[in-house]
């Protein structure tokens, strides 16, 4: 039997991330001023974010370099191992042969880090004192608070209340690598006072939380903001998954027919993904890329292609997403990485293209894939990865029905060990379907008034 | 800079654990029977073990063979990585040369699937349909689960009531793996519809819970019993952590001259430590090995060495130990895993004959040392690994005060991701540290009335 784990060395840690702007036969539309409506520049990213991270944001080269310092922070996880699923084809007694890509094995536990770090590396760089973030679970502000302990930079996170309410261990995490977590909405913003004078008792929101940061940062000379998925940059970031990805399955002397990752902005399925539609850009191969989506927030696969905003509040610039609507709330699904109303703009276009396609899953379904995964694999996964597990199961069960063997290959985000509660619902009978109907589509967006696309 | 990590690929699993047995100078004594107080032979380990770990427990060979079966699920997360940590010598300012094993990486989080595993296979290979444990925290209780449900074995885990009702989040982590908990003591067994009856509020303890997983096994042919550390055949299944760090460090060029590791009942200990004390044995090379306790459960640097009950109650066979009295009760700290009042027989009789050494930390130096490393390396440790990191820092430090650099190697023996809230307490000022004066140790041990060691 051939190894179950394909392991790189830390050389083989890859120098450039991967810019699939470049090869895009149709480029992304320009972000509008969320007032004029009117094209905007790099220039209107300034208060927030550092200078070179506004120039990946906008850059059409190829091939963008690693940082030397930003690889050997890198090597205390990556590269992360590549698994042939042996344990889950026997389960499922599938000709096609699974593999899987394990993001868990990073000090927080997702693929989030790929990004955070080097993002606090250009800050340092340019003499950034403070960055702010919002989480909601937890998984972004960990992964932020990690990389911020390496430079010595301060690290504030706001927390939706609800959740360091409900979710304490993720905060904890963040306190010991000296981040400061704030419940949002806070008194520390003019945002959150006013929420809070509104309504006292709120248990907040994303969109709370997000305009706190970006008020602190925008603020203050010495604070930037940090954002954890859809913007390019943080895809560009996460490409360094699917690089070493592709190196591994030469290795196993395999290629994938399909590549598989759980959606919420995107940056999880570009880090996976795009390196293997390279190959399709390149050398003309045609591997199928799958964007897996909860059916409780559905934007891919029954939202629409339009302009709208990055937050609830409409403060962010406008862009061309697929999306249910800026005011679209996501059932509590513990997902909570992918309860997101919108797509990142490099995958919207892709989408819009055909150059790759997207499923749903429903909560029950996806835990179920959980369970059959741990049970057959040993690790627990994360709600989130769950979702590109079932995925990769049904395309799996289609092989068996069709009596051919394919492979798959699916992006492992995360680990669930911050997530046990949400088994228990599971095996408590406490998880439900959440499907939402046409109307309640039809609802959400029928109160969209941002620019369409023609 | 040299690699971070030094990794090994899956056909460099060893094939044969390593008994210490066999080049120890002085033999363990043998076990009394708890009422007649005459050696036992191994018969009387029947009712509770498959033959082939009782052979195990008893055997004088060097080397024991590894099964296939068991080398393939190892596969699932071994060999584990063994860092050079740049991070911690740099924060420390030493000219130590500082790495640490990692066993974290398995799926239940820790090295204790390194001998639920073989145990599960040795009793699924003898017809056994299910196995019994207790558990305290939850370590050892889901390293079983995982390892059961690979074979396909029933598992019922006897959880003290108050880590049940405190710490639900190990129990959940079972049930994914198909385990059975039941929080102890309960009403299936007579020892805990007993205890029930005298009081039916207790939370239970770790000694209640072995009585009624040991009941189970006892009166059910088809159901055996299995223990997480203490026992020899424990201890050997763990030296895969140290054969595989032998081979690790001579590949990093370098061979310790200090091997350190957390101590409960010793397999931790045991599993790093043994295959380099063989390198003292057989090559002649003067490598210190550095058990690392809690100040407030000092069995080793406090305790006496004589015959002793391994269970509160008084029901195992007398094993020649380290302890404190079977009737102690350590303080309730975080490392749940040390909290035990005895060392397992090959250790104890290693340190009576000064073959290794042992120090002893309070609960507040440990804690620092954990948020020490997890600011430098990234992973936040488990509570009982802190106490190995602990150690490490102090030797670091000495190299630092005498201006010698020493290589110094730790197992880091699990992730503290179930464990925030330890953490949390540290952070509030709520950790204390629980020093035991001469006259706590004087009067549980002023109790004993086992047999002497002359």
């Amino acid at each position: 039997m051939k190894p179950r784990k394909i392991l790189l060395t830390e050389k083989d840690i890859p120098e450039k991330w991967y810019n699939i702007i470049a090869d895009m036969p149709n480029k992304p539309l320009p972000p509008l001023h969320p007032v004029t409506k009117e094209p905007i520049g790099p220039d209107a990213l300034e208060p927030l974010f550092p200078m070179e991270l506004i120039k990946q944001e906008v850059t059409t080269d190829k091939w963008v370099d690693i940082p030397d310092e930003v690889r050997h922070i890198y090597s205390l996880w990556r590269p992360t191992p590549l698994y042939r699923a042996y344990g889950l084809e026997k389960a499922l007694d599938t000709p096609a042969k699974i593999y899987y890509k394990y993001e868990g094995v990073s000090p927080s536990g997702s693929h989030k880090p790929n990004t955070s770090v080097p993002q606090a590396y250009y800050n340092k760089k340019e003499g950034i004192k403070r960055i702010t973030t919002e989480t909601g679970a937890g998984q972004w502000g960990s992964a932020l608070a990690f990389a911020c302990n390496h430079f010595n930079i301060e690290c504030e996170v706001f927390m939706v209340k609800l959740s360091y309410l409900q979710k304490p261990y993720r905060k904890i995490m963040m306190n010991t690598w000296g981040a400061k977590v704030f419940p949002s909405p806070s008194e520390i913003t003019q945002a959150g006072k006013k929420v809070l004078a509104e309504d006292p008792n709120t248990t907040g929101s994303l969109g709370i939380a997000i305009s706190e940061a970006v008020e602190r940062a925008a603020t203050r000379d010495d604070t930037k903001y940090a954002l954890g998925s859809v913007l390019n940059h943080v895809k560009l970031h996460q490409t360094i998954i699917g690089q070493e990805a592709v190196a591994q399955m030469e290795i196993a002397g395999d290629m994938p027919d399909i590549v598989i990752a759980p959606f919420g902005g995107g940056s999880n399925f570009a880090g996976l993904a795009f390196p293997f539609l390279r190959l399709n850009f390149d050398e003309g191969r045609n591997i199928r890329c799958i964007a897996s989506e909860p059916s409780s927030c559905p934007k891919l696969t029954r939202g629409v292609f339009r302009y709208d905003f990055g937050d609830t509040i409409g403060m962010t610039p406008l862009l061309p997403m697929y999306t249910l609507g800026h005011n679209f709330v996501p059932a509590p699904i513990h997902a909570g990485g992918l309860r997101y109303h919108g797509a990142g703009v490099i995958v919207s276009q892709l989408l819009k293209d055909k150059l790759i396609e997207a499923v749903a899953h429903d909560n029950i379904e996806v835990f179920k894939a959980g369970v059959t995964f741990a049970k057959a694999e040993g690790i627990i996964p994360a709600p989130e990865a769950t979702h590109g597990i079932a995925t990769a199961i049904a395309e799996a069960e289609k092989c068996k029905h069709e009596g051919v063997s394919r492979t798959i290959l699916f992006n492992l985000c995360g680990h669930g060990n911050f997530d046990m509660k949400a088994y228990d619902d599971y095996f408590s009978g406490n998880i439900v379907k959440h499907e939402l109907s046409e109307v309640d589509i039809h609802q959400s967006l029928a109160k969209l008034d941002t620019p369409e696309i023609l």
